[in-house]
């Protein structure tokens, strides 16, 4: 399902989960043989049982998201870019990345690629 | 070559030669054999000479290109997201968009896929 209504509303459930710290939540947004790469030139990991693990240990990071702009639809496949704010070896940081969805026709999410690297990593200079 | 500095340095003299309206300092940013697909669901244009092309077409329409956040680097691809300005059917227009840059070992643009739909043209209401 092309649908631009239905892929935008999926990255704002994806956002949402987070916030709620919901990994099910995410998880049922996937194919159940989905795979996703995050960051993107990492392995694959491949079905809604491993992605539900990732999300579950991704939560336990107090991660929250925050959409930059739009959500970019081409076809099948959303765009989009956010902030993450997160605990990194105990510090509050943020990542600035792009995810992409590809959805399957029945309007999950087949492929999801995560652009982010060391260099999209900041450390938030806490107030003394 | 995957060095954050040099990727990102190609988006912004991407961005740039745009703002110079020259499409030959954009076509050089590309390996002989690269493939761009603008949007990213449209069948790919292949090599050079082509991509130098789709580019001096893109000049006429006066499009100008505003980065929006930071550069996002997953080990050989840059993505990132930004608007464009432009005319369409002689009104002003924006375009949110992103778009990923595949990177070869010798630092050329092997393969660019950008990401935007119609859901994301706008037209500007000028004032009367």
């Amino acid at each position: 399902m092309s649908d631009p209504v239905h892929m935008t509303s999926v990255v704002q459930a994806y956002i949402d989960g987070f916030a709620r710290a919901d990994a099910a939540s995410i998880a049922v947004l996937y194919a159940d043989d989905a795979t996703v790469r995050d960051p993107a030139n990492s392995p694959p990991i491949t079905g809604r049982e491993a992605i539900h693990a990732f999300y579950a240990r991704a939560m336990d990071k107090d991660i929250r998201l925050t959409l930059n702009g739009p959500v970019r639809i081409a076809g099948n496949v959303a765009a989009f870019a956010f902030r993450i704010d997160m605990k990194r070896d105990g510090k509050p940081a943020t990542i600035d990345a792009i995810d992409t969805f590809e959805f399957a026709p029945d309007g999950l999410i087949t492929a999801m690629h995560a652009y982010w690297g060391p260099t999209n990593l900041q450390f938030i200079q806490e107030p003394k």
